[in-house]
Parts: C-alpha cells; sequence; structure tokens
C-alpha cells in the first residue's frame, strides 16, 4: 500500500488529545510512582530490565511490527529465529536465568525453546544422577541436545498415573523399551517437541518382570543430530494451531519399541538394579512436590502482573476515550469512559486484584524460601501431588508447614490464574469496540495466556485437593491434634466461637473484614466435613462444594497477605503514608468486592447481614471507586510495562492512541498490498498482490 | 509431512472407542430427538438446510480441512472466494434470502460480501426513493455495485451524534460534500469496506448553511469500478488482524471534501429540498427502530444456537473423555468426565440455556411479527433508540406494546449475547487441555462470535435503555396510568401485595419460580425509583444498579418465556410427554440455577429466603443434573448440526475423537512439511520447506 497521502498525515485526532488527556491524569494524582515501582520490584531489577530492554530493541530479529499480521508458520518461524538470538544474546551477556527470563517477558511470547530452557533442563538437574548430568545436562546447557518434557498423552491429561506409554526392562541386554500402545498413548501438548527437540524426558510406566511400578521419567534421543528427521520407529511432529502459544510447537510423539540404555532413565529417586533387575525405591519425593509449590506460587506473583497488563492498557484508554456527555452534568465534549461507573466497577476491582495478588504471590514466595532453609535443616515437611504419588491425607496437617503451604499454593493457583484470565477478557470488553483489534494487545496476550488455568494443575482438579486437606485439618482440630499453622488456627477459632455466633464489622473494621473471609472458610470446611463424614455422600456430589470451599480459601488468603502486607514494618519503611492509604482502599474495595459477589456464602456462613451487604454495595465500594478513580493512570505506571513490552496502541504511556491504531492498520498491515477483485462472476480473487515476504532471517 | 508409517495407522485408542461410548449414551435415553428437532426448527427448514449442505460440500471452494491452519492473507482470500461461489449458487439455484442465509450458517465464517448482503442491502431498500431504488438497489442486488454501511468512527461507536464526518449541502451546485475533518473522524471497523466495496453508505452530519441536523445516510462511491482502486480524495483499506472475524475485511475510510449529487442522500425519510435548500423533517422514523427491535430478537434466537453449538461439542466430548477412576465407586477403568458434578454443573445449565434462549427468541420474533401486522393496521407504536433519535421517555409505555417489546428485545440482546460468548468459554475449558487446540471448533467460534456483545448496541449501553423504560413504566403504574402490557402487570402486583409481602414456593411450583423473578424485577426497578426521584442520584452514579436491573429484567423474560412455552398447547401437540418433562427439568434448572448464582438480589428483595436458595443448590439442582445427565448427548443431538458445520475433532457426532484429533494434525497440518534447524549457533531456520501452497482458487 502507498504510504499515507499528505492530506491523511496532516489529520489529528479532534479533541482534546490523548496526550494531553493522560497528563492531565497524572496530573491530577501526587502519588509517588517510582517510590511505589521500587518498592514492588526493586530498583535494581527495574534498572536491570531497561539493560535488556535496549539490547532487545536494537535488535532487528526482535522488531515486533509484524507480529499481529503473520501466519502460524511465519509467526514460529520469527519466535525460532528470536529463541536462538536470545540464547546468543544470553551467552555473550552471560545472563542469569532471571535475565534470560526477563528478557522473555520483554519479548512476550513463548519460543521454540521454551520447554527446553525451563523443564527439560530442570528434569535433567533435579531427577539426574551425576553420570546422568555429565551425560545429558552438560550438553542440553550449551544446546548441543534440545529436550523437551513429554508427560501428557492424547488420552491422559490430569490423571499421571493413567499415562499409557510403557518403558519395560530387558534383564538381558539392560535396556529398556519405550512404546506406545495405542493411539490415546501417544505423547500429546508437549511444548518444543513438534519440530525445535532432538530429545525428550519421557514419561512411561516402567514395568519390570510384568510389574508396574508406575510412571517414571526416561531420557529417549528422537531425532537424529544431524539431519534433525525423526529416528525410526519414533513418530513426532506438530499438534496444529492453537487458541494461543502458537509461537510454541507443541508436539505429538509416537514410539514403536525403541530400546535406550540403562543409563536413560533419571535415577536420582529411583531405578533398576541391573545386578538384581530389582526396582529401587524411590528416597526423597517431597523435593519434587516442593518444586511444584515453587512453580504455583510463581505462577500467582505473574497471575498479578499478567492481569496488571490488561488493566494498564483498559485504564489509560478509558481515560483517553471519549463518548456521550454525561447525563446530569452538561460540560461541553464527551466524558471520559473512565469516569462512568460501570466502567469504574469493571476495572478497579481488577487493579486492586493486581496488587493484592503481587503480594500475595510474594508471601507465597518468602514462605517456600524459609520452608527450604527448614527442610535443608532437616525439619523437612512430607509432601505430596495427589496427581504424582500419595495423597495429602496421608499427612498430619498440624506439624506441616509446608503441607500447608503446598494446599494454599493449589487454592491460590487455581484462583488467582482464573481471576487473571478472566480479569484480561473483562479489561478487553472494557476497551469497547477497539477492545477486539489485535493491535488492543489484549487479545493475543489473553490468548496465550489460557493455557495457565489447565496446567501445572487444572484449576477445577486442584480445588480438590484443597479440600482434601482442609477437612483433614478440620479432623485434626476436632480431634484435638491441631498443629501450629494459619488454617488449625482459624479452624478452632471457628469451632470456639461457633455456638456463640459472630459479628464481625465488615466495613468499620480491617480485621473484622479479614475475619469474615476466614469465618465463612471455616464454616464451609465443617459443613463439607459433616456432608461426608457424618451424611456419608459420596465425593463426586461434593466436587461443587469443594470448588467453592478452595475458592473461599483463595480469596481469604489474598485477603489476608494483601492485609499482612500494608501492616508490615519494612512497607511503611519504604512507602510514604499517602501511597499506604491509597494502597489501602485497594485492599478495601478488593475485599468489600469479593464479599459482594460471593454475598450469598457470607449470608449463609452468617458471617455478615443482608444489610451489611447492601451497605458495602452500595455506599462503600462507590465511594472507594470514587476515590481511587483520580490514581487510576498512576496506579497502572506503577506497574512500568514498557511500551514495546505492551505492544499496544490502546495502552500506549503518552496516550497517542488514534494515531497509532491507524498508522499499523493504515501502513503496516500486508493486506493492504492486494487489491481485490469484487464481482463473483470474476475468476479471479486478488487483481494486484504487492506484499513484502513476512519470512523471518537471523 | 511423509503420511503416517503403517504402524501408526494401525493403532487405535485403548479403552471403550469414543463411537460405543456415545452409542451407550444414545442408547441410555430414549429421547425422540427427530421430534424435538422437527417441533424447534421444523421439517422443512431441516430438510432446506440438508439440500444446501449437499451443495456445498460437493464444491471444492468449501472445503475447510485447511481453515485452522490459514493466515489472514490465505484465510480472507479463501473467504473470498467462497463468498464469490455462494453468490454464483444463489443465482443458480434461485436461493431465498433465507437458504442463502443458511448457507452462511453452514460455511460459519464471514465472508468479505456480509455487509453488502445485509447492511448496505437492507439500508437502500428501507431508505431510499423508488428513484434510488432504481439507480443504486438494482445494481447492487445484481453485484454491479459492492457496498458497506459506514457508521461506526475511529473515536466514535456507540455515540452516534457524536460522529464527525459532515456532509455539506452546497446550495450552488446541489451537491453534498463528504468530509473527514479530523484523524478520529475516520471510518472504522466498516465490514466489507477494507478491500471489497466499491460503494459505501455514509453516515455524516448534515450541515446546510452552516446548521447540524445530525446523521444521515449518504452513498458514495470509494473505488474504481474497473480498477477498484481508490477514488481521488479517498484513503480506505482494512483495519487489520482482529481477536476473530479475520475472514472479514474491516476497514477504513476518510474523505477529503468528496463532492456527491444531491440524490446520493437516502430520501425515504428526511432529505435537502433542492428548490428551497431546506431540511425535509423524518416522516417515520419508528420503522427503523422496528427493525433494529427484529435485529436484536434474531440475535436472542441465534445466542441459543450458538450457544449449542459449544455445549453440542463440549457434551460429546465429555462422554468420550474418561479422566480418573470415581473415588467412591471402584470400578475397572476410568470414569467418562461427564459423569463428574463439577463439569454437569458447568454444561448442563448452559445446555438449558440453549433451550430457554431458543423458546425466548422464537417469542419474541412473533410477538414483533404481531406487532408489524397491528402498525400496518395503524396502531403503530412510536418508538425510538436513543443512540439514534428520541429516547423511550417521551413515549408512554402504558399503551404501548412496542415500546415494551423493544425494551425487552434490549435487555434480552444484552443478556442473551453475553451469556452465549461466556458460555462458549466454559464449553472450552470444560474440554480440559484439548480445548485450546483449534480443533476443538469453539476457540475460533467464539473468537468470531465476541464482537456480538458489542455491535447492535453495546451490551453494556443497551441496559441504560431497558433501565429508562422500567423507570418510566413504574412512573406509570404509580400514578395510576399504567397500560396493558407484561412489564405494567408485574409493577402493579407488586405495588399491591409490597406491603404484605410474598412468599414464593421456588422449590414446589413453577408460577411461584417465575414469579419470584418477576418480584425481583419489580423491587429492583421501585429501588431504582427511589434513589433517582426521590434521593435525586446522579445518572452515572445509578449505572451499576442499572446494569443488574437490565439483568434481571432479561433473566425473568427468560425464565417466563421458556415456562410459557411448556404450557403451550401447540408444544403439547406437537411432542410427547416424556420430552415435555425432560424439557420441564431443564427449565427448572435454568430458573433455580440462576436464581442460586443471583441469590443476594432475590435474598434483598425478600422473594426468597437463604434457606429455600440453599436447598435449591445443594438438593433441587444437584438432583436435576443428575435427572438430566443420561439426555445430555440426546438432548445435544436435537439441535441436529451437522459435523461439517461444527468442524471440530471433539465434537464429533461418531465420537471418533482422538483419531481426528491425530489426523489433523499429523496429515493436514503444514508446519509439519518444514524441518528445524534447531541450532542456536546456526544462520539456518528452516532446513527444510515442503509447504505446499494455501492459497485459494476459484
Amino acid at each position: 500500500m502507498p504510504s499515507n497521502p499528505e492530506w491523511v498525515k496532516a489529520l489529528k485526532p479532534s479533541g482534546p488529545q490523548g496526550s494531553e488527556l493522560l497528563q492531565q491524569e497524572r496530573a491530577k494524582s501526587n502519588l509517588n510512582v517510582d517510590q511505589l515501582a521500587d518498592f514492588m520490584f526493586t530498583q535494581e531489577i527495574l534498572q536491570r530490565n531497561e539493560r535488556i530492554l535496549n539490547i532487545l530493541q536494537a535488535d532487528p530479529v526482535f522488531d515486533k511490527s509484524q507480529n499481529y499480521f503473520r501466519g502460524r508458520t511465519s509467526r514460529i518461524e520469527a519466535a525460532l529465529a528470536r529463541g536462538k538470538r536470545l540464547q546468543q544474546l544470553q551467552v555473550q551477556h552471560n545472563w542469569t536465568k532471571e535475565e534470560y527470563q526477563a528478557a522473555n517477558d520483554l519479548i512476550s511470547e513463548p519460543t521454540p525453546y521454551g520447554l527446553h530452557a525451563s523443564m527439560f533442563l530442570v528434569t535433567l538437574r533435579e531427577q539426574g544422577t551425576p553420570q546422568q548430568h555429565k551425560l545429558f545436562l552438560e550438553k542440553a546447557e550449551a544446546y548441543k541436545i534440545i529436550g523437551c518434557y513429554a508427560q501428557t498423552e492424547l488420552g491422559h491429561g490430569s490423571n499421571v498415573r493413567g499415562l499409557e506409554t510403557t518403558a519395560t526392562w530387558n534383564a538381558d541386554d539392560k535396556t529398556f523399551t519405550i512404546n506406545s500402545p495405542s493411539l490415546t498413548a501417544s505423547k500429546w501438548w508437549i511444548g518444543s517437541l513438534g519440530k525445535t527437540a532432538n530429545f525428550a524426558v519421557v514419561m512411561a510406566q516402567l514395568y519390570i518382570d510384568g510389574k508396574n511400578y508406575g510412571p517414571h521419567p526416561f531420557v529417549v534421543q528422537i531425532r537424529d543430530l544431524k539431519t534433525h528427521e525423526p529416528l525410526p520407529n519414533v513418530h513426532v511432529g506438530d499438534i496444529g494451531p492453537k487458541f494461543g502459544y502458537n509461537t510454541m510447537d507443541n508436539g505429538f510423539l509416537l514410539f514403536k519399541n525403541v530400546k535406550v540404555p540403562h543409563v536413560n532413565m533419571l535415577a536420582r529417586f529411583s531405578g533398576v538394579d541391573p545386578q538384581t533387575n530389582k526396582y529401587v525405591r524411590p528416597s526423597n519425593p517431597s523435593l519434587v512436590y516442593g518444586t511444584l509449590t515453587y512453580i504455583r506460587s510463581n505462577i500467582v506473583l505473574q497471575a498479578g502482573s499478567t492481569l496488571a497488563r490488561g488493566v494498564t492498557i483498559a485504564t489509560r484508554y478509558c481515560a483517553v476515550r471519549r463518548q456521550f456527555q454525561d447525563r446530569d452534568v452538561h460540560e461541553p465534549g464527551e466524558n471520559q469512559v473512565l469516569n462512568y461507573t460501570m466502567v469504574q466497577i469493571r476495572l478497579l476491582p481488577l487493579l486492586a486484584a493486581t496488587y493484592a495478588l503481587h503480594f500475595t504471590g510474594k508471601s507465597m514466595i518468602n514462605l517456600y524460601q524459609e520452608n527450604q532453609k527448614r527442610m535443608s535443616a532437616g525439619d523437612a515437611g512430607k509432601l505430596s501431588d495427589s496427581n504424582r504419588g500419595p495423597g495429602p491425607e496421608e499427612l498430619n496437617p498440624g506439624t506441616d508447614l509446608l503441607a500447608d503451604l503446598h494446599s494454599t499454593s493449589c487454592a491460590l493457583k487455581a484462583y488467582g490464574s482464573t481471576t487473571a484470565a478472566e480479569g484480561l477478557e473483562v479489561c478487553r470488553r472494557a476497551c469497547g469496540g477497539h477492545g477486539y483489534s489485535s493491535f488492543s494487545g489484549i487479545g493475543s496476550w489473553y490468548a496465550d495466556y489460557l493455557p495457565t488455568v489447565t496446567w501445572e494443575g487444572d484449576n477445577y482438579m486442584l480445588t480438590q485437593q484443597v479440600s482434601r486437606y482442609l477437612l483433614k485439618s478440620a479432623r485434626a482440630v476436632i480431634a484435638g491434634k491441631a498443629g501450629n499453622n494459619d488454617t488449625t488456627r482459624i479452624l478452632t477459632e471457628f469451632i470456639n466461637r461457633r455456638d456463640i455466633g459472630c459479628a464481625f464489622d465488615v466495613i468499620g473494621n480491617d480485621e473484622d473484614l479479614v475475619a469474615a473471609f476466614a469465618w465463612r472458610v471455616s464454616f464451609l470446611t465443617f459443613e463439607a466435613l459433616r456432608h461426608r463424614d457424618e451424611e456419608k455422600q459420596s465425593w463426586n456430589s461434593l466436587l461443587v462444594d469443594f470448588y467453592r470451599l478452595s475458592t473461599a480459601h483463595a480469596q481469604y488468603m489474598i485477603v489476608k497477605n494483601f492485609h499482612d502486607a500494608l501492616q508490615d514494618s519494612e512497607t511503611k519503611r519504604q512507602i510514604d503514608g499517602e501511597t499506604i492509604t491509597l494502597l489501602h482502599k485497594l485492599f478495601r474495595l478488593f475485599a468489600l468486592h469479593t464479599l459482594e459477589k460471593e454475598a450469598s456464602e457470607f449470608y449463609s456462613s452468617a458471617a455478615v447481614t443482608v444489610r451489611q451487604i447492601t451497605l458495602a454495595r452500595t455506599k462503600t465500594v462507590m465511594k472507594l471507586l470514587e476515590e481511587i478513580r483520580p490514581h487510576a493512570v498512576r496506579l497502572v505506571d506503577a506497574w512500568k510495562f514498557p511500551d514495546w513490552q505492551l505492544d499496544s496502541s490502546l495502552g500506549r504511556y503518552d496516550g497517542k492512541v488514534y494515531e497509532d491504531m491507524f498508522y499499523r492498520a493504515s501502513e503496516l498491515n500486508p493486506l493492504n498490498n492486494v487489491v481485490f477483485d469484487p464481482y463473483p462472476d470474476s475468476k479471479v480473487l486478488f487483481r494486484k498482490d504487492e506484499r513484502k515476504d513476512l519470512r523471518s532471517k537471523l
């Protein structure tokens, strides 16, 4: 398409410019953005991110201008080029894992090396012996071999015990035979497998002498190191396009009796003794489950920043976009959309949620790290994931911080990622029609994030684990065997007060507000316990109750963590009183808005009266919206997303929304380099086709 | 990619096959699928659809096998080819508008001619004079000129009065000058404009002698009829990729003082007298607003079938997919996912909603058609849309069926399309990990449907119109001027019973269940009236209440319409008693599940007690899930979607889910025709590239 004619170039948006409106927004609030950002992320990390951003922006491989226009193949081609360059840069700048991750966050799309750099290396490191580190890990770290982690199968997702792939021990030649006995045994969804990996860690049912010992990890070469073609009796490929995540080559994989040597079974925790041909039992599985807790805690922290991207874009755009005059205030010109309460009620509680999730995630990670220290000091909790080993019911939660942490991380992973995913869609719609354009930057971000609600424990499945733990804790409390953690504390308080009832002043008193959330969790726990233990209801019939219980637990934890963070002396040292007051309003907005959404559970647990909730909704929440509104733009600014990362016309820091939309549509859009033949009776489709090549070069 | 090796071809899914499982499902229920389908759609229309399906399936242009793999340009190229062929077929088979629409529904993607065939033709037909029909409509119907309807602008969506494009009357040469005074005046989002149209109906502010007469429609040629290049001083193009709808060329359009003759202003309702140079006032705008009511009623009906596609896919897949053993019932093998109550509570209320929306949409359309008859008999209602003319407050709702219908259509459009969009995402997630694959067929369908929540009245904006009407009706009831329609009936009943209170047996009595929904609407209406008229609260501060009020009204209408449909003698004549009993369970599931979701409003309006809602949730709803479960697959079968239309691996009628997933991934996926070079230090990206051309041919 010829570039815009002069008369078009001369046109400006009408009325107050977006840049002026955002300047006014920033002038209206005296929130110290830099101070808040330093508190949240540390100055050191913000500076590091800027340094990395400069490196990436200078490199044409990372140019984002064609991202939204590319089809699947050229997107993944570009992602491959970027993955390669990223690895070169990591070597060149001697980046730490965190710096490499920061670069990935700025690029904001999965690369085909994603699962190599994460799960493949981690699994080799954590589950391999020193000999196996030498054999596989060193080459993998040098990208001489590229791997993936092949667990899920076409017919088997959440239920790992149901995997069909087999690894049969051959006592005669001391090898394992890896085999896919059916179509549903095909590995599926495996990141980096489709086109990139030449090795895979394959989870397969270990068989020794006809007996099944459950799923174990095996290192298997799948492609030739020179030609990159599949090895004989290996069928491997990409599983095709997805709702998002299309820069990743999620793959399928089938084996027809492929033999691997004894050393290819990752043997740090368990293995086969090649002399006796006997199974060697796992030594300390809790380390693995600790990792899972860590991954989930990180998902909680990320849920905050994931959602914050959408909230940043929508808040800025709703300050720039004007639509209709206010019905009562007859000022000239249209009203900023952000002034409408119907927009505020959608965006500002989500803004509050970004901070709530951030502080909760941080607190989870701190707890995890504390616990790691205890564990290395010998006070190790024995924890497990029911999908992968014995269930938490076998534990004594009373004495176990890790069990509590694990359960909390399940509840928060499920609730946090659902909140982020659904919140992003709310942000997209709050942008009105333009939210539907790829240039909003929200749609693709949402689509790429969605798998998080399913992986690392499906959000619905996880709620069963949480409930199992809470029931177990309740039984311990009743039996007088309660230990020392927050869950047993709130359950015990509930038992003690149950007969005298409660009276929480949720509007006037923050501690009461937190306590009301705790009361509801306890109420639902003992209700569920009664259904299960006394009324002997089936597990299946209680799944809906368990989902509600887990959600209630997560909401309590977030409200409590947000509240604790604001009481913390470190917080008061690092940020000024006005900022804390504003964050406190966000805390109250999050808590009261959640309370109102879940009103019926608060009623039925008798934690709060109908009158209180009506007041909370019609008065307190509306008042908080009004008080937070002037600070909205600065509050999203504090998340410090560079424009390059957001890649959004609507969310630009400078407010030049319409100029950017127009530029991308008219100057970057390759479809404008073709001319249609519009007549149905003509056999020509494109009368002219002057598209430039979208393919990537390194 | 070479086709699958023999050993792969020999593999089957393990365990009971999907085809067996769906056969068992169908054997478990004796629901007469054909009878129910005939009742919903008529046999005649089902047969017509099959006839059209056969025509489309036989034509390679409509082959869908590469749909999910194509990038934007080749998708739109394929859509152009299909649009052309469709028009040829329409001529060849002498298709009616309904048949043409049925073909489009089967193809299930927008074509670049979409807005020509709908809004352009409709606007010319309805707003053009006989002379203009001759000049424009006849050519447009013959596809000699291709058009679009250009209303929305870059800076102006919902608020039509805020449009910036001007049409200035030139008294000297009897022409209009069409001009875009700013960048935000650029037409934007206009379907079929980006690449296809050579004409546009442009909504522009009419200026005569310096005075603004508001937005009016002008026919403007924008591209050369031979070269298809833009005319001088016209800047036009495609606005770029979107979250969905990428087979449509939504476009932008700017004018620099382009002159059109007097005859190009569509003049059936208003115009400029070329002799006097005076504005001629609109004669009967209510006809246009009637059309809007009709469009919205159709959106309600479509919401049912839109959602039903997702529910069909998810229900069938959840009957095929098995995961985990039941915790209490230790049967061998894994349990069908559809047996888990947590899956049932997500899917079955949506299944109920599909029927509820269907019967409600039908009833709305019937009412509309009745009213059209009355109008042509002279009893015309004067109705308007606040976006496009005077607001409903100027009307007397008491005497006006159309006003009531218009308000109901706004409430139902907002609620129905939101329910369908969000329900589709619930269906997608209910499919677990595979829901994320494009082959699920839900993601793209959802993405294409999403604009419906924004267009034909933004769902949030519409709720204000509904509330305005309800407030007006309440004032009339209080003033004793209530007329004869359902809204005034329920408001009057509420007033009469308010002081003695209510006692609805929502679990035991269906009429009471419907009445509880009516009571809540009335309660919220009078609450809002008190806030607005007595407490003088600002309109803006009440927007959240208005949204809730409109939602409550829509839910009441759906519950009432579903209930009425089952009481109807025609229903009892056409379908057997067992089927009615089953539909009645769906009615109760929809109503009680909705009641429980909105529990806090039912409490605070004192329509229902806490105890009742707890019982409804824990007993009645769970019981209904159990009773409906065995009929789930047959109930989705009755929607009669051909596999070709669904284009879904997961939703196949025959249950061959895994075979189809595998086939599409391994045999159709073009990415498997390239070989990566996986090493970061190599400059090569694709070591081999044997992709076939994805371009379309006619």
